[in-house]
């Protein structure tokens, strides 16, 4: 059936983004063809992330509406434009927001995973057009960095395709095209952390806990949760935490102060995945002199910089950022996704909530509460036990 | 003889700054003898570095007077205190700011530079007494950062006194106590430069140019250096810069803008030799995104943070510092004396006036007016072949 579609346009149901804001939409959308070098995939579930919240939120550029949000996802190629010989129909695939090439000299590069053959711009990559409308209009949808996971059927580059085998479950996979992924890169590449370490971790989202279970396969033996929410700690336990620090509860001293007692002197390696530049001064703070590193990995919505004293960075220490945890997708997702078949890598205890798209709304409710880790949209039909038994917005855990 | 005085104060001349900006005094001091873990030494020469200069001219904390600057020189061990088995009455030896005492975990580690055994603070770093005095009066003369040169004789700390072959003359190993070294070590410890990298120095006094010229050495094509003095143009040629960038020739575009256009997207490398952190922030924006490194080299003395946008950083850039230019004194200083004796490291060009040092005060007024790299300037009867018969304050070079 898949194959008849391949070259016409495909009516299907997208929870549209109209207003800045207000509770997405769900619409009849008209998804184009693939055009060369692009993948249509069936979207079988997707996840909600911060950054689609981010962009939800915003009204002005670089928010965009109406638009069709979402980016982690799993789906099946259902067609393929021209000149795209990396997947076929029926493979199972995660569309990630970042670019793999192949050909630029970041992609040809060890030291780069920001490939600059396809940088991030609005739009499909090649062309900065959408391949979606309303199906009752023709108006068209903004496509949402490249991804667009809120609907059922979606265009993505194959730049932006990874293929990911048949043994996991796609409600697993889709944690890999960011937040997991994310972290776990960021402690492996980024930092590349060694056995023994000492690690802070600046806010016990999906990114920091991933940070945390990263920074523990890497052998680190301090690893320092910094949250407001004290909830975070039992989570934060059960993937690598094994300190907490609520700045709420130490009275007049910077965290800063708290981690240096703590750590003798200030951690090896921060990590900030709040995207606050405050917290990334504190980070920055909190690193030891010598060789402490920091991790920027947090997207900062505000325009306000980082600030650094010169004082402290002459004394040996050192600030890097990443996109996408330093991971290429197309090399390194499939890693990933084998360290979860071999049950070294935890992506179980990620997923807290499970619900159908029609519920979509719930899971943003979910998130902005600050309720869930990852909420799994599963689209109509696609969950393999079926998505009507889900008591929908239940808990699967803690 | 020199033995006789091994346990007695020596009285000999020192060039005192006594208020902040004003001319350095000549007095008679008493150089106290040294105690445990301590190495009198009779200075042979020493250079004059831009952070006596800022310390000079400081009239609060960590500005201190009446004190005796200098901190780049060579001499010859007069006398140990106990516990002194490192060096000995007689060799050759340069003083460090820095120290290296061997025991502590940054010593210890590969990674860090900053001795924490033996931390920086104003004073004899193991008890923050001073060892000079006037000697008319008694009243104590502070030590300036653990070397205090302008005289011609010092005590300084052993975990700060590296031996030198008896190969390097004098003023050329004075050079390697500071500027020379920090420039060279940060291109190769600090950014770790590759062979065919661009690289962008901003500043280019000894710190900038003994950078271009480490990276020369690592065989980077493409060596920008920036500064506002169009005559740096000539000696940078000479050691390594392949290209020039005036900030007042450019109009309107911000120098990163010209880096960018330069290289194709960013320098790979990008140093900041001033401790300006509005250049330290225009060096960033000079870095290419993926993997850009910015080496903040230079100490500022204004109290601004330097500041980093988050979405910069966030496309792979880095920003690292160091003190020394990462290197341990006693390990890597030998390193670099030997390369000069093998011709791969050049100091000579470094070198553009000699004096007297009776006419200390002569180079301060050609360091703040920029008109020389290195002034050596002399002790009585240390130069080979005289110092009288120098005409003093001339240049060497152009």
């Amino acid at each position: 059936m898949e194959q008849n579609t391949a070259t016409k346009p495909i009516r299907c149901k997208a929870a549209v983004s109209k207003v800045a804001g207000q509770p997405l939409e769900m619409e009849e959308v008209e998804v184009a063809p693939p055009r060369a070098h692009e993948v249509r995939i069936r979207i079988l579930c997707t996840s909600l992330c911060h950054t689609d919240v981010t962009f939800w939120r915003l009204k002005d550029f670089p928010g965009q509406h109406p638009i069709i949000l979402g980016h982690e996802a799993a789906g099946v190629v259902e067609s393929v434009g021209g000149h795209v010989h990396e997947v076929a129909v029926g493979d199972t695939v995660v569309p990630v927001f970042s670019a793999q090439c192949g050909d630029c000299p970041d992609c040809l590069s060890d030291r780069s995973n920001i490939c600059s053959g396809l940088p991030a711009r609005p739009g499909m990559p090649r062309d900065g057009t959408t391949r979606f409308s309303f199906a009752a209009t023709g108006e068209p949808i903004h496509n949402f960095i490249g991804v667009s996971s809120f609907t059922e059927y979606t265009v993505v580059d194959v730049a932006r395709v990874v293929r990911i085998g048949p043994g996991v479950p796609p409600e697993k996979a889709c944690l890999l095209s960011c937040g997991v992924s994310t972290g776990v890169g960021a402690a492996w590449k980024v930092a590349a952390v060694e056995p023994g370490s000492s690690v802070a971790v600046f806010g016990l989202g999906v990114v920091g806990l991933a940070v945390a279970q990263g920074c523990r396969m890497r052998g680190a033996k301090q690893i320092i949760g910094v949250d407001l929410n004290p909830e975070k700690w039992d989570i934060g336990k059960r993937l690598g935490i094994t300190d907490f620090v609520n700045p709420n509860d130490i009275g007049e001293k910077a965290v800063s102060e708290v981690i240096k007692e703590m750590t003798g002197g200030g951690a090896d390696y921060c990590f900030e995945c709040i995207g606050s530049t405050s917290v990334m001064a504190e980070a920055f703070q909190s690193s030891r002199k010598g060789w402490g590193k920091t991790v920027v990995l947090g997207v900062s919505s505000g325009g306000a910089p980082m600030s650094i004293p010169p004082h402290d960075i002459l004394m040996g220490r050192s600030v890097v950022g990443s996109l996408f945890g330093g991971l290429k997708p197309k090399a390194d997702i499939p890693i990933l996704a084998q360290k979860y078949l071999d049950k070294e890598l935890e992506l179980d205890e990620f997923v807290t909530h499970e619900m159908g798209f029609h519920d979509i709304n719930a899971a943003f409710e979910l998130l902005t509460q600050g309720k869930c880790l990852r909420c799994i949209i599963w689209m109509d039909g696609a969950k393999a036990n079926g998505v009507e038994a889900l008591d929908n917005g239940r808990a699967c855990k803690a």
